[in-house]
């Protein structure tokens, strides 16, 4: 049997790349709105639409929390900067207006619901702002400085930023590639879990890794370093080892 | 100035729903491949690439799975279930390969990062199924019972089942539609943060809700009341008040 495995969606999912400079072409409320109507289309836990996003274009409060997460220039430089936000504050004076308890917004599993239903919504926005020939990166670095964030974007408890992205028209002369991945194998078990898998996928996947970026001009990269530098210490957090109490501060409390 | 709003990505996105009947059809291990591949494709935090999926075929292990769960038929009745897997285990091998410690992997903030990177790649793998003409359903019931889910797949140390999938070929006869969602209003705010934007919203929702599912044979529905059920009290939430322990059990301490 031969089923078809192409389509248009899975070339501009194949097709992506993380888009840091952009050029001067604005992205109008048009192209922000229809992008965000996309977000909502996809699943969302029990329909319970756990999230708001933030469009900043001021150009000073862009500057503001670009230095405030540590100076990433492509939040600046972005005509549009987004900002995905677990929001439970909605169903919380829902809740409220019709004098039900909420019990339940301290527990993690809401932390988990927020973060998982950003992540789905946020990725149908960027994929549809790439069809329509617009290109962004993900920004966890939003996550650098919560307390920072939330006063700037007058965030209500209940609500905190998960990941920010920057959305714009790609300049071309950026020049990077489509980063290559995990061997398959890696990452994809049939049936129960085989670490297995995974020992021989790894060790490929070291010598793809350094090759990709030795054609991008910067020899001598290795997976496992990146690795260690983001996970080994937490110096390599960039302030994000006091990430709970940030949670707290905002209401999810996250027992 | 006129831009185009139209892409083949966005009318899918567009026409996105939930899946829970099945044809006998089968899904070819191809098919599986080509999904997690665009899986892959989407963006991840500082490339760490902190999942894993486990595709499970096999009736019998479906059918634990679904009575361990609480009895969804659609894990039992779907050819394949995917299991979304927040995985530093592979992170954490390489790292103690190298001799390097893993000081950061019981912080909340890797917990966040495994729960956004699952809902980016499941989402992407969601569409390409739908774009193959397949179709699925999110299930969150997953995390009703973590630790016999870890026991039926082998997950190991620093692996999570954060979300299901079930995948299969549409039954026509199912008949759900696409389901209306809050007005952009409620859920975009320009600038900063205004929680007017969705009093209103919530407003006019609930009537636009009501209308959809008396469509639908089922009148007298309210979101309102959903929101309660779901998340006022701890009864609601089908075991998964104690998620906190469930994910320390497997090395997410999410201090």
């Amino acid at each position: 049997m031969t089923t078809h495995l192409d389509s248009a969606v899975i070339a501009q999912q194949l097709a992506h790349k993380s888009v840091r400079q952009f050029l001067d072409t604005p992205v109008s409320d048009a192209q922000v709105e229809r992008i965000v109507t996309a977000a909502q289309r996809a699943s969302t836990s029990s329909n319970l639409q756990v999230w708001s996003v933030i469009a900043v274009r001021d150009p000073a409060r862009k500057a503001r929390l670009a230095e405030a997460l540590g100076g990433h220039q492509y939040i600046a430089t972005a005509p549009v900067f987004l900002v995905w936000v677990a929001d439970l504050a909605r169903n919380e004076a829902l809740m409220r207006a019709h004098g039900a308890e909420s019990e339940t917004l301290g527990l993690i599993e809401n932390t988990l619901i927020g973060a998982i239903d950003v992540g789905i919504a946020a990725q149908n926005a960027l994929l549809a702002a790439e069809s329509l020939g617009l290109g962004g990166v993900f920004v966890g670095g939003i996550r650098n400085a919560p307390e920072a964030v939330s006063a700037e974007l007058g965030l209500p408890r209940h609500a905190f930023a998960m990941v920010g992205m920057s959305i714009g028209v790609p300049d071309p002369t950026e020049g990077t590639g489509v980063k290559p991945r995990l061997p398959l194998a890696g990452v994809l078990h049939p049936e129960t879990y085989d670490p297995e898998r995974w020992r021989s996928a790894t060790a490929e996947y070291e010598g793809t890794y350094e090759a990709y970026f030795a054609g991008q001009g910067h020899p001598g990269r290795s997976w496992a370093r990146t690795v260690i530098g983001r996970l080994a210490k937490i110096a390599g957090m960039h302030g994000r080892h006091t990430m709970r109490a940030s949670l707290r501060a905002q209401g999810f409390d996250s027992e």
